[in-house]
């Protein structure tokens, strides 16, 4: 008969089989063990309390290591390193799992499991004599205790000039070990306590960077700024458009985001003291132009119907390939793309949110010149993704801005009639950012100066927003049709997938345009639906929190590899159906419980 | 019950489970069934004769390419295609099998399994559309029927530049893929009949290629030169010293060995055709120093006890991380090194001679400035060095040359009692070369000029070779050193193994100087034993024609990888027994029957 392992203090019971080590049963069950040294018995971190059962008797190594921890060498056993000879009754102490890390700042909180694709282990290599004149990484293999250790190609060039010195300076090292236990790098000295991670959301008009201590899982540092591509066009299409006639002016774009991205690694040395070269995993998370740009690969696709890229999942890619200044041995990994127009950011924003795994329907949209849209049912997920134009993003609007100082942000229709404006920082209305517009439109239309259907009925055909900022009709133009293409898009999915806008659990609004939108205000336009008690939730920047959960979860990319395979997509562009729901949508009008705003229209004419 | 599937003519009968792919179970008995496409059912190579049995019925396009090759659609199915559903009989074609290479041009033949580690598949990538607009990359995984297919990060950025104008022009592209489905390039149209390796023996002093068409097996090509790193010295230990003393040289030598192999390419790229841009795999036997130089890895392990290297076995390497002049997403592997001074170029050797699967107690032998040794018993291998110093390469020895035009390479002792020269080249002699100098010395010993303690009883103390070239008693002194450190090292691996020198079955005698060795006059001066019955064989440069066996299959370059491991090494350095045998073996004394020759002098004395 099997033996079983009991686990307090759940009760959980797990068949074994005689001789099976005790970690390889909780892995088999999916219990987080911590296996930090690879199962060679010397971090000590998988100590488990052993309640009952008959034991092999433990090795002087084994109960040194117990005492080192304040651990009764009796009563704690390493799992890695206990055959199950009979039933046993344990308990397994916090400690002895993988600790999670809480990943969003903002938003819905979600805890990951802290399972980073690279480590870092001190070893003194076993050292050659003349009777064992072993290969210098032979001696590093033994030293590990990892036989079956692989080389990273490029490893085999840097690791020789620290193991050639080794033996007559300090013979201690570190191995940088990745998935597989592949050895990605070798340290002078024991540097376990410094290795360190980039997570960066990579975007169109802002970059932003997270500098992560991979051992704890802690954000240490943040830097953020403009991608230096703005000087080739504010929108993606027309750096495609520069691309994709120019060789010359594709190598200048990928330059130009280096060189942001460069900047910011820069940046945070100054804030944080982490050297470039302690930086051995950094994640890409940005829309597949974006990604595209960075690596210097072709976006002539991406200029022309079908409308497709290279690729959707890359594999992790040396440093040193990708002009990154970062340490050269490290692996950039990107945020794998779910479609031409539905990128890497957007796959991360469904890491983030935790997409899959939510309840009942979920929508998730991030705002800016595209719309993304990822919809989540029991049926499972489907995304597209409409050409909302730049209006929100504050372009193609006279007196547009960006998020910046001296943008209006913020307007309220006050009892007296007259409208209230904040502006960022404070100081004097330069122009009026994305969520001051919808606020703008939304007063206008509970004014009556505006009519849903666009039309401005004051006499001067201005919307004033101070003395000095003001919308024209073309100015209205411009959000109606930002504004129709994601109620449109939305439209689209909710139909595709059977379901009433009331049936909606959450609407999850990514991005920084979602920030500081006002909900009441966003319905009253119809740019979102008026759902009741707070199912609308604005989740922040998800590329770069996604970003990060990539960074520090092996798991977690294995899972965002799966979503191009299983997150259907729904094409937009050309569909007639489309065209027409999009035209229906140019009305500010809310959206009816039960149904779309437009069904409301028709109904009411 | 489970099927059984009978293989005839032989009989043979494997068990099966009801569903199993008929190439599945063949491949579980290691049966080389051609499975080219990777499963497929697209090549047709793997079709199977069904003599009996009940079979699923076959599709249209199976049908189709059983027509295409000839085939009876109803006899001939596609292993790979053909789940089992009851018992079986069946007859696999020649064809069916994978193609064996004969890979010895000299010396022992053997027969390998044709199955490199590279690959081509033409395929017309699935097309995007407006409705699917997936990726470049995901088409053409669709198109080769691979869901499975990763890429090799370099390939990425060189891919996505033919995928993307592939769509316009022809669509037809083919894949270059690695060991287990690795995509590691794409190029333009049907470049299936064009796949070349290079095996390289990187030796001291000179430098051999083979180019293989890996479709076929067959050596397209061969050039050879001098390593350019001789004007750093012409010995090993030279070069090690001057890389360990200063950077710069290093550098210097590793230009100097690049040079020399990519003058080899463009050598090769005249006499045959093939552009470097078609060579998709290297691979390369040197010396463990030699091997180091070409990486650009540090030597100073190998310049100070206990003399190791960086590593045994290395990953295959980006080409364009070596500078090798092929493509630059090929990959260049080096024939593993077992020690410090038993290196690749022995390995090479060992996989050649199929040293472990030869019958009876075999001793391997290359000769040169080290002589390396390598003992097969029935117990297993067991290698050593010794270092015999650069006599019988012609240097330090007076009148020394390489095997090079003008050199003596043959001296006979006719009946009169004179010395009959040969040169290479007919012309006149300019020096004497190794296989010359064994001759010279065994002339002079029968005629009793020259005692067998090397003292040269001649008035002028010289051994005359022709009337300007001759030998003196330090030249003696160096062959004798020579000779001594080569018996030596026979005597403790045959001493280790407990075998007398008549159990030898074989003795495997590598290298150019092997290849003019006279059996006879090595035996004279006890160089090599003297053994009945053609038991010495000289088998040519196993340096290259191991190269090329870990060039055209991928078995023997696992079953290389595991020499190092298996191969026990024999330390001598520093060893009081060897230099107490060392001392004894520095008479010219022949190997007798049954001992030593050392041995036998202490009988005599």
């Amino acid at each position: 008969m099997s033996p079983y392992v009991s686990i307090f203090p759940s009760g959980r019971r797990l068949t074994a089989d005689f001789g099976d080590l005790l970690s390889d049963i909780l892995a088999k069950e999916d219990i987080p063990l911590n296996l930090y040294c690879g199962r060679r018995g010397v971090c000590g971190k998988c100590f488990v309390e052993i309640l009952s059962g008959d034991l092999p008797p433990s090795d002087e190594r084994d109960q040194a290591l117990a005492r080192a921890k304040n651990l009764d060498p009796s009563r704690h056993r390493l799992a890695c390193r206990l055959p199950v000879r009979g039933d046993l009754s344990i308990r397994i102490p916090e400690q002895a799992l993988i600790p999670k890390a809480r990943i969003l700042s903002r938003g819905t909180g979600k805890e990951i499991f802290l399972d980073p694709t690279v480590r870092k282990i001190a070893v003194r290599p076993s050292r050659p004599d003349l009777h064992s004149p072993h290969a210098l990484l032979e001696g590093l293999k033994t030293g590990l205790g990892l036989p079956g250790l692989r080389l990273a190609p490029e490893t085999l060039f840097s690791a020789a000039a620290v193991l050639s010195e080794a033996p007559e300076k300090d013979p201690m090292v570190t191995a940088v070990l990745g998935v597989g236990d592949e050895l990605r790098g070798v340290e002078r000295g024991d540097t376990t306590s410094r290795l360190f991670g980039l997570a960066i959301d990579l975007g169109t008009t802002t970059l932003a960077a997270d500098l992560v201590d991979l051992g704890t899982g802690t954000v240490i540092g943040n830097a953020a700024g403009l991608n230096g591509q703005s000087s080739f066009g504010a929108d993606v299409v027309s750096r495609i458009s520069a691309a994709f006639k120019d060789p010359a002016q594709a190598v200048a774009l990928r330059n130009a985001v280096l060189a942001s991205i460069n900047g910011l690694i820069s940046d945070l040395r100054r804030t944080t003291g982490v050297e470039p070269g302690e930086i051995y995993e950094t994640v890409v998370a940005g829309n597949t132009a974006m990604n595209h740009f960075f690596l210097g690969l072709p976006v002539d696709g991406l200029a022309v119907a079908p409308f497709v890229g290279v690729f959707s999942v890359a594999p992790p890619l040396p440093a040193d390939r990708t002009g990154l200044r970062v340490n050269p041995l490290g692996r950039i990994y990107l945020s794998p793309n779910l479609q031409s127009f539905v990128g890497g950011d957007i796959t991360a924003g469904v890491v983030a949110t935790d997409l899959p795994s939510r309840l009942g329907n979920v929508l998730f949209l991030d705002l800016g010149t595209n719309g993304e849209l990822v919809l989540k049912t029991d049926r499972g997920m489907t995304s597209t993704s409409t050409a909302a134009g730049p209006a929100f993003e504050g372009m193609s609007v006279s007196c547009g801005l960006s998020a910046q100082t001296g943008a209006v942000d913020k307007a309220v229709l006050l009892e007296d009639g007259t409208i209230d404006v904040e502006t960022i920082g404070g100081g004097p209305a330069r122009g009026v950012c994305g969520s001051g517009l919808v606020d703008v439109i939304a007063a206008y239309l509970r004014r009556g100066d505006l009519s849903a259907d666009g039309r401005i009925l004051r006499p001067d055909k201005r919307l004033p927003v101070t003395p000095d900022v003001s919308l024209t009709s073309q100015d209205v133009r411009e959000i109606q049709l930002a504004s129709a293409a994601v109620k449109a898009g939305m439209r689209m999915l909710l139909e595709s997938a059977h379901l009433g806008v009331e049936e909606l659990d959450e609407v999850l609004v990514a991005g920084a345009f979602g920030a500081y939108l006002n909900v009441d205000n966003a319905a009253a336009i119809g740019l979102l639906p008026r759902l009741p008690g707070g199912r609308v939730k604005f989740v922040g920047n998800t590329s770069l929190e996604g970003a990060r959960a990539l960074l520090l979860s092996g798991r977690e990319r294995l899972r965002a590899e799966s979503f191009p395979r299983i997150i259907r997509h729904l094409p937009l562009a050309q569909d007639k159906a489309f065209q027409q729901i999009f035209v229906e949508e140019l009305s500010f009008r809310e959206w009816p419980a039960g149904g779309t705003p437009a069904a409301a229209k028709q109904e009411e004419s």
